[in-house]
C-alpha cells in the first residue's frame, strides 16, 4: 500500500552510500588509518573562516529578520548580492529577480526538470554523469537518454549529441567542472552542442534549455576558466550550490538562475517556482541566505585539492592506471584495469581500498575517486592501488 | 512548453502571499503604523536566546563536522536526542531511526503523501485546513477530500468523516492546534476517529494512516495539553516543525516521525525516504540540526501570543462578531459579518485592515487573523474592526 517507485528509490540506497558505510564499519574494526576511502564527496577543506565569523555577526543582530521566513525566491538583498557578483564576473546582465534559492542544488534542478516536464518530453545528458540526474528526470517524467562516453577525453562528441536530439527534447543537463570526471567542457565543445541546439530549436519550433549544473565552478586548476554557459547559448539556466565553493554541502543552500535572455523567461520562472511549491519549498534556509549574501566574493582554497590531484595522478600513471588528468572538481575517473570496473572495486575492496564502480555514472569500465580526502591518507594508500592493479595484468 | 500544471501553481499566489505584499505597498504610501497587517503566520516572538547561543558555540566547533553532508534521515546524535524528547513527553517508545529530518514540516508531508500515493488514492481533511495541503495531495497524485467544517466547535463531525472514508483511502491529515481556527481536537474527537479508522481498515484490509502535522503543538494557552495521536491509533505518523516553537520558520527544520508500532514501518519509512530522495532531499540543514539537538527541550514563550488572543477575542466579540475561542496557535477564524468573508475582507481592506478570506480554508463564511503580531497594532486597528462590522449590519 505504499508507492512502489517510491519505495524503490528509498530501498535500493546508492553504491557510494553502501561503500561508504562499509568503510566506516571497516575502519571500527580495524582502525580508520587502515581503510583508504575514496567514496564520498565531502569537502576535505573546512568554510572560510570568514563564513563563522558572518554567522557569529549574524546571531547577534535582529533574531526575528535572521531566522524569518523569507519569500519563496529568497530575501531580495541576498538575491542581488548573487546577482551583482554572477554580472561582475561574466559580463551578462543578471537581476536579483532572475534569481530563486533553494535548498541546495538538488532541488534547485528538480525544479527545473519539473517545469520542462510535459507529455512525451525527454531530458539528454552525456556520460559520465551524476547519478541522481537518472532519479531526477525519471522522477519529474521525462525520458532520460545518455549520450556514450566519449573517453579519450570525456568532452562530448556533437555527432553523438546531434543523434540523441529529437523534437521530444525539452532539456540537456551540463555538469562542468564535471563529477566524476573532473573535465571541463571545453569553449570549442560547447560552441558546438550550442550550433547543434540552434538548429534543431529552429527545426522543431521550440526552445531547448541547457540546464548547467555547476557546483564545481570555481574549483579549477592551473588558472583554467570555466566558460559561462549563457554567454554561448541563449536558452542556458544554471544550477549552482555553495556545497563546494564554501564547503557547506550539509547547509543546502543553492540557486536556479533564468537569465533574462532565455526564451519563455517568465513562464519558466513561473513554473519552476510552481515545482518547488508542489515539493513543499517555502524558502531557502534564512541565515544561510545571509551567508552567501556576505560571502559570495570569497573564492575556495582549492590548494589541498591541487596537491591530492597532483600526488594522485602522477603515481596512479606511474603504476600503470589510465586516466584522464581532471581540470577540476575533486574526483578522478580512472579506466579500471581488466575493464571490469566492479570487479576491480570489490577487488580493492579486498585491500581495504574503496573506489566507487562507474556503471551508475554510466561508464561501466571506470571507478571514481573522491580526492577530498586528506593527503596523509593518499600517501598511505598507494601500496594498496600498487597492488590491486597487479591483480589485473 | 513548460508543464501547465507547475505553471499555474506558480503564477498564481496564494491570496495570503498578495495581502502581505498589499500591506508592503500600502505601508510604504501611507507609514506602516496606519496598516493593520492580520494576513501571515510569521513568528513575532523571537527565537530563545539559547538558539543563538547555540549557533555561536558551534560556529567555533569543527567546521568540517558542522557544515558537512548528514545522512538523508539526519545526524543520529541530533534524532536520537529528538527521540528521546518525545519518548519522555509521550511515554510511547520512539527511536532516533524512527525520525527523519525535513527542510521544514512542508517537505516533510509531501515525502509522507508521495509514499502514499497509489493508483485511485484517496486523502481526507477536515475543513479548515491549511491551504497546501490541497496543493500537496492533488501533487502527489490522491483525489483531496474534505470534510465541511463543524463551524459551531471545529472539532470534526463523526458521522462526517465517517462518509468520507472509503477503501481507496490512504491517510487523513489533522492539524491540530489547527490553522486557521487555533481549535485543538480533543481526546473525545480522536477517539472517535481512531475508532472509525480501525473499523474501516478491518473492513477493507488496508492501513489508513493519520497524518497528525503539528507544528503548533507547544503553542497553546491555559494549560491545555495537545494529546499525541500515535497514543491513540497506531497507524499515526507525525509531521513537525520547529518553525514556531522555536521561532525558526525561515530555516527549514523539521521532522517526519514514524513510530515502530505503525504497520508496514519499513516500507513507509524506505518510501518516504524514497520520496525525499526523488525531490532532491539531501540532508535538513546540518547546523539546524545541531541547534534542536541542543534546544529540543525549551519551550516556546507564548505569553505575547496569549495576551494577543485575549484581547482580540474580548474586544471583537464585544463588537459583535463571532468566533470560536483558539486554544492553540496564533489564529483566530471569525465568522465574516455578512457572511461572504471574500466581501469583508475588500470592505475591511479599505479601512487597512488586511484579513485573509476563508474560502481556500475551506470556509468561505469565516476569515483568518494571524495573530502573531505586535500587542501596539492590535490596539490601534481595533477602530477599524470596529467600523468594519459596522458595514454589514
Amino acid at each position: 500500500m505504499v508507492s512502489q517507485e517510491m519505495y524503490r528509490l528509498g530501498a535500493n540506497r546508492s553504491c557510494i552510500r553502501d561503500l561508504f558505510e562499509y568503510g566506516l564499519k571497516k575502519a571500527a574494526e580495524i582502525g580508520k588509518e587502515n581503510v583508504y576511502d575514496y567514496s564520498l564527496g565531502n569537502p576535505s577543506v573546512p568554510a572560510p573562516e570568514q563564513v563563522n565569523e558572518t554567522i557569529r555577526d549574524l546571531s547577534l543582530g535582529d533574531s526575528l529578520a535572521l531566522h524569518g521566513y523569507t519569500p519563496a525566491p529568497g530575501a531580495m538583498d541576498a538575491r542581488e548580492a548573487v546577482a551583482q557578483d554572477l554580472t561582475a564576473r561574466f559580463g551578462m546582465p543578471i537581476a536579483g529577480a532572475d534569481i530563486f534559492f533553494h535548498c541546495g542544488a538538488a532541488p534547485a534542478l528538480v525544479s527545473v526538470l519539473r517545469a520542462l516536464a510535459v507529455d512525451g518530453s525527454e531530458v539528454i545528458t552525456p556520460a559520465p554523469f551524476f547519478p541522481e540526474y537518472r532519479v531526477f528526470s525519471e522522477g519529474a517524467g521525462h525520458k532520460f537518454v545518455v549520450i556514450p562516453a566519449e573517453e579519450k577525453t570525456f568532452q562530448i562528441d556533437p555527432e553523438a549529441f546531434r543523434s540523441a536530439v529529437n523534437e521530444h527534447t525539452q532539456a540537456i543537463i551540463l555538469n562542468s567542472p564535471n563529477n566524476p570526471s573532473g573535465v571541463v567542457y571545453s569553449e570549442e565543445t560547447l560552441k558546438a552542442i550550442a550550433a547543434i541546439l540552434e538548429e534543431k530549436e529552429a527545426e522543431y519550433g521550440h526552445p531547448i534549455y541547457i540546464i548547467a549544473d555547476e557546483p564545481y565552478r570555481e574549483l579549477v586548476y592551473e588558472g583554467l576558466k570555466v566558460p559561462f554557459i549563457p554567454n554561448l547559448y541563449r536558452n542556458t539556466v544554471v544550477c549552482y550550490s555553495w556545497s563546494k565553493s564554501l564547503s557547506l554541502p550539509g547547509e543546502r543552500i543553492g540557486y536556479v538562475c533564468i537569465p533574462q535572455q532565455t526564451e519563455d523567461h517568465d513562464a519558466l520562472f513561473a513554473a519552476m517556482a510552481g515545482a518547488a511549491r508542489a515539493a513543499g519549498h517555502v524558502c531557502a534556509p534564512s541565515l544561510q541566505q545571509q551567508i552567501v549574501r556576505h560571502c559570495v566574493g570569497i573564492m575556495p582554497n582549492i590548494e589541498a585539492y591541487d596537491r591530492n590531484r597532483k600526488l594522485l595522478y602522477e603515481k596512479l600513471t606511474e603504476y600503470g592506471y589510465s586516466c584522464v588528468k581532471p581540470q577540476g572538481a575533486f574526483y578522478m575517473f580512472v579506466k579500471a584495469p581488466g575493464g571490469d570496473a566492479k570487479a576491480f572495486s570489490d577487488a580493492a575492496k579486498e585491500l581495504n581500498l574503496l573506489v566507487v564502480p562507474g556503471a551508475d555514472f554510466g561508464c561501466p569500465g571506470f571507478f571514481r575517486l573522491s580526492t577530498c580526502v586528506s593527503y596523509d591518507m593518499i600517501v598511505r594508500s598507494l601500496p594498496a592501488f600498487e597492488q590491486a592493479i597487479r591483480k589485473f595484468c
